[in-house]
């Protein structure tokens, strides 16, 4: 598409990126992957993933819906009221938000498990060293001692200890086969995906359609706030959010525009 | 986006990805820039721009809507009336539709001009070798011997016997700017652009918001078989072409699905 050019590709750093300009948010995200890309986090196909999510927020304004809100929020009450909360990170989600995946995982005591669809030892590492660099401090998906059953691929790979028992995990831009075979698995299931007729939302207990880089700050603002409400107030807000109501009026605002 | 990570990303060759999958065309083209970047033919940012692009095309159904047809068939009308019409190629082109590029060429008796946002020496050269290895005899874009007015940066340069001096220049996958540029300079521009709403298909004399690996074997094709056609004809297919309406049933289409 055109419009992606307009800005030189020679930023070297996401400070060069202007923040007046209208498409600042559209070009941060580009440019945090394209560094992930020659960092090694990310694969080359996760350039062309977010080109394809950038397109859906577009259509929906580039803002967060009034229904991704309550899906954050939604979202922030599970990870608090779970056993074992844990949140899924792959080469873009580690592009494109270490630090604010650490936030969340440190307001709602989450796991961080690396879980990739193209894994290899390098890319691995390379995640695991960029989580710690933005103040992780213990890193899941490196042991890789158990498989999520009926579903081929590396993605199959996770650790016993994580999400292998986990009881919710936060799947930001997963596939919609693992996605399907880890709700087969029985887990309550929180995607991230900017297309609300994608599979991986589709088969969620919370979809929100929502750009990563500001669905995962504002679950951890509403995780901060609700720090101290009580065991009935988070299964409040569970039980208001409606999950059909919140991919419908995705679609409808995607279709329709403002 | 999730769902552009259901294929593996090991094909090595695009005969490997099933014809009869549902997603084959946006596989074969996500395939062929993913090369293109690894021969240095397409930018990194090429790949972000085409996943932006596949989520429009996506909408409109992965399909040449009648409007995209009328608008191929009155921009191979525009070609075949030119004294000089001239096919811009940047990195994506070349990377997706280079043997389509030199057909269309052929049909329409135009030139071929290399004209990249990111231009370097290597990746002028890798795209006129790429070019030639599928049939371009004449490849212009080399020299850069002439600067379209008021446009920064070095897609500026183009040659003066080549863009410069043309009446009729095909345009796929442009930045705004510089379609705005090559407007202002009289040019009759046809646009190839799958985001109706973007700044480029806005500008164009004949805006085709279709996917370029349908877009310019159609437009092949109809060339090939006007080819016979008298001025008069040629002239009526322009005059019945209404771009309006084709931006129009774009963005519906778009908007509202099938």
């Amino acid at each position: 598409m055109s419009e992606d050019e307009t800005v030189p590709a020679d930023v070297t750093h996401e400070e060069e990126i202007p923040e007046d300009h209208p498409r600042y948010q559209d070009l941060l995200t580009r440019h945090r992957i394209e560094t992930g890309v020659e960092k090694g986090i990310t694969h080359l196909q996760g350039m062309h993933a977010e080109g394809r999510g950038s397109a859906f927020d577009y259509l929906l304004g580039e803002e967060t819906i009034p229904s991704a809100d309550a899906a954050e929020r939604a979202a922030a009450a599970h990870l608090l009221l779970a056993d074992h909360p844990v949140l899924s990170i792959n080469g873009n989600v580690a592009a494109l938000v270490p630090g604010e995946m650490v936030d969340l995982a440190d307001a709602t005591d989450a796991d961080l498990e690396i879980n990739l669809f193209n894994r290899t030892d390098e890319r691995i590492a390379a995640i695991a060293d960029h989580l710690r660099e933005h103040g992780a401090t213990e890193v899941k998906g490196l042991e890789a001692d158990a498989r999520i059953p009926n579903l081929d691929h590396q993605r199959a790979k996770v650790d016993a200890d994580g999400i292998y028992e986990a009881d919710v995990v936060l799947v930001p831009l997963e596939d919609g086969d693992r996605a399907e075979a880890l709700e087969a698995m029985g887990k309550t299931e929180l995607v991230i995906d900017l297309n609300p007729l994608s599979r991986s939302p589709q088969v969620a207990e919370v979809p929100i359609v929502d750009n990563i880089i500001r669905a995962v700050p504002n679950m951890a603002a509403h995780a901060q706030e609700l720090a101290d409400a009580g065991e009935g107030e988070l299964e409040g807000i569970i039980e208001a959010f409606d999950r059909e109501e919140a991919l419908e009026e995705a679609e409808e605002r995607i279709r329709s525009g403002l």
